[in-house]
Protein backbone atom coordinates (compact mmCIF):
# COMPACT_ATOMS: atom_id res chain seq x y z
CA UNK A 1 0.00 0.00 0.00
CA UNK A 2 1.17 3.34 -1.18
CA UNK A 3 0.30 6.78 0.48
CA UNK A 4 2.05 10.09 -0.51
CA UNK A 5 2.11 13.67 1.22
CA UNK A 6 2.42 16.77 -0.40
CA UNK A 7 3.22 18.96 2.17
CA UNK A 8 2.89 22.92 1.04
CA UNK A 9 3.87 26.73 3.09
CA UNK A 10 0.40 27.41 3.84
CA UNK A 11 -0.60 30.92 1.43
CA UNK A 12 1.16 34.06 2.89
CA UNK A 13 3.95 32.54 4.40
CA UNK A 14 7.26 33.64 3.36
CA UNK A 15 9.00 31.07 1.21
CA UNK A 16 12.64 31.80 1.04
CA UNK A 17 13.26 28.78 -0.97
CA UNK A 18 10.99 29.87 -3.60
CA UNK A 19 12.29 32.97 -3.99
CA UNK A 20 15.55 32.02 -4.55
CA UNK A 21 14.13 29.09 -7.19
CA UNK A 22 12.10 32.19 -8.78
CA UNK A 23 15.35 35.06 -8.62
CA UNK A 24 17.89 32.39 -10.06
CA UNK A 25 15.35 31.11 -13.16
CA UNK A 26 15.24 34.93 -14.28
CA UNK A 27 18.59 35.42 -14.24
CA UNK A 28 19.04 32.45 -16.32
CA UNK A 29 16.72 34.01 -18.62
CA UNK A 30 13.28 32.48 -17.83
CA UNK A 31 11.68 35.55 -17.36
CA UNK A 32 8.10 34.23 -17.86
CA UNK A 33 8.38 32.99 -14.04
CA UNK A 34 6.07 35.33 -11.60
CA UNK A 35 5.84 33.05 -8.40
CA UNK A 36 7.50 30.01 -7.29
CA UNK A 37 6.22 28.00 -4.40
CA UNK A 38 8.86 24.87 -3.23
CA UNK A 39 7.45 22.12 -0.84
CA UNK A 40 7.76 18.45 0.39
CA UNK A 41 6.21 15.27 -1.35
CA UNK A 42 6.61 12.01 1.03
CA UNK A 43 5.82 8.82 -0.62
CA UNK A 44 5.28 5.77 2.43
CA UNK A 45 5.23 2.71 1.56
CA UNK A 46 3.03 0.97 4.22
CA UNK A 47 1.73 -2.07 5.55
CA UNK A 48 -1.53 -3.62 4.42
CA UNK A 49 -4.22 -2.02 6.43
CA UNK A 50 -2.82 1.38 7.12
CA UNK A 51 -5.67 3.69 7.76
CA UNK A 52 -5.56 7.08 6.20
CA UNK A 53 -6.62 8.70 9.61
CA UNK A 54 -3.17 6.53 10.78
CA UNK A 55 -1.37 8.63 7.81
CA UNK A 56 -3.04 11.88 8.67
CA UNK A 57 -1.88 11.43 12.23
CA UNK A 58 1.73 10.76 11.32
CA UNK A 59 1.12 14.71 9.18
CA UNK A 60 -0.18 15.78 12.28
CA UNK A 61 2.65 14.98 14.64
CA UNK A 62 5.96 14.79 12.11
CA UNK A 63 5.46 15.02 8.57
CA UNK A 64 3.80 18.44 8.64
CA UNK A 65 4.54 21.52 10.63
CA UNK A 66 0.92 22.70 10.57
CA UNK A 67 1.89 25.72 12.36
CA UNK A 68 3.04 27.20 8.67
CA UNK A 69 2.38 24.14 6.52
CA UNK A 70 -0.39 22.62 4.78
CA UNK A 71 -0.58 18.35 3.83
CA UNK A 72 -2.31 16.67 1.45
CA UNK A 73 -3.06 12.74 1.78
CA UNK A 74 -3.38 10.61 -1.39
CA UNK A 75 -3.88 6.76 -0.50
CA UNK A 76 -3.44 4.25 -3.83
CA UNK B 1 -0.99 29.50 -15.66
CA UNK B 2 0.33 27.32 -13.44
CA UNK B 3 2.90 24.02 -13.55
CA UNK B 4 3.48 21.67 -11.14
CA UNK B 5 7.19 20.16 -11.03
CA UNK B 6 7.81 17.24 -8.61
CA UNK B 7 11.53 15.81 -8.08
CA UNK B 8 12.30 12.38 -6.56
CA UNK B 9 15.14 10.69 -6.06
CA UNK B 10 15.95 8.10 -8.81
CA UNK B 11 15.41 4.25 -7.18
CA UNK B 12 18.47 3.19 -6.14
CA UNK B 13 19.48 6.50 -4.60
CA UNK B 14 20.22 6.62 -1.13
CA UNK B 15 17.43 8.73 0.67
CA UNK B 16 19.11 9.86 4.11
CA UNK B 17 15.98 12.09 4.57
CA UNK B 18 13.61 9.68 3.87
CA UNK B 19 15.19 7.14 6.21
CA UNK B 20 15.53 9.60 8.55
CA UNK B 21 11.24 9.97 8.53
CA UNK B 22 11.11 5.80 8.22
CA UNK B 23 13.23 5.68 11.63
CA UNK B 24 11.22 8.59 13.55
CA UNK B 25 8.10 7.32 12.45
CA UNK B 26 8.73 4.06 13.90
CA UNK B 27 10.36 5.63 17.29
CA UNK B 28 6.82 7.40 17.36
CA UNK B 29 4.68 3.64 17.40
CA UNK B 30 4.01 3.79 13.47
CA UNK B 31 4.98 0.59 12.60
CA UNK B 32 3.28 0.04 9.48
CA UNK B 33 5.80 2.30 7.80
CA UNK B 34 7.90 0.16 5.14
CA UNK B 35 9.59 3.00 3.40
CA UNK B 36 9.57 6.47 3.07
CA UNK B 37 10.79 8.29 0.22
CA UNK B 38 10.71 12.42 0.50
CA UNK B 39 11.29 14.75 -2.99
CA UNK B 40 10.96 18.10 -3.44
CA UNK B 41 6.96 19.49 -5.02
CA UNK B 42 7.61 23.13 -6.92
CA UNK B 43 4.33 25.03 -7.73
CA UNK B 44 5.27 27.56 -10.69
CA UNK B 45 3.20 30.42 -11.65
CA UNK B 46 3.79 31.45 -14.95
CA UNK B 47 3.38 34.31 -17.36
CA UNK B 48 0.47 32.73 -19.93
CA UNK B 49 1.63 31.07 -23.46
CA UNK B 50 5.29 29.37 -21.31
CA UNK B 51 5.27 26.16 -22.61
CA UNK B 52 5.94 22.70 -21.56
CA UNK B 53 8.99 22.69 -23.07
CA UNK B 54 10.51 25.70 -21.07
CA UNK B 55 9.33 24.58 -18.27
CA UNK B 56 11.54 20.99 -18.84
CA UNK B 57 14.65 23.00 -19.55
CA UNK B 58 14.13 24.68 -16.18
CA UNK B 59 13.72 21.38 -14.83
CA UNK B 60 16.67 20.50 -16.57
CA UNK B 61 18.86 23.43 -15.70
CA UNK B 62 18.15 24.19 -12.24
CA UNK B 63 15.10 22.55 -10.89
CA UNK B 64 16.61 18.79 -10.72
CA UNK B 65 19.52 17.61 -10.14
CA UNK B 66 19.04 14.87 -13.37
CA UNK B 67 22.69 12.46 -11.96
CA UNK B 68 20.71 11.36 -9.32
CA UNK B 69 16.92 13.05 -9.40
CA UNK B 70 14.46 12.33 -11.94
CA UNK B 71 11.08 14.42 -12.47
CA UNK B 72 7.49 15.25 -13.48
CA UNK B 73 6.12 18.11 -14.91
CA UNK B 74 2.38 18.63 -14.50
CA UNK B 75 1.01 21.80 -16.51
CA UNK B 76 -2.44 23.02 -14.65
Amino acid sequence: MKATVTVMLKPGVLDPQGEAVKSALGSMGFDGVEGVRQGKVIELDLAPGTTEAQVTEMCEKLLANTVIESYRVEIA
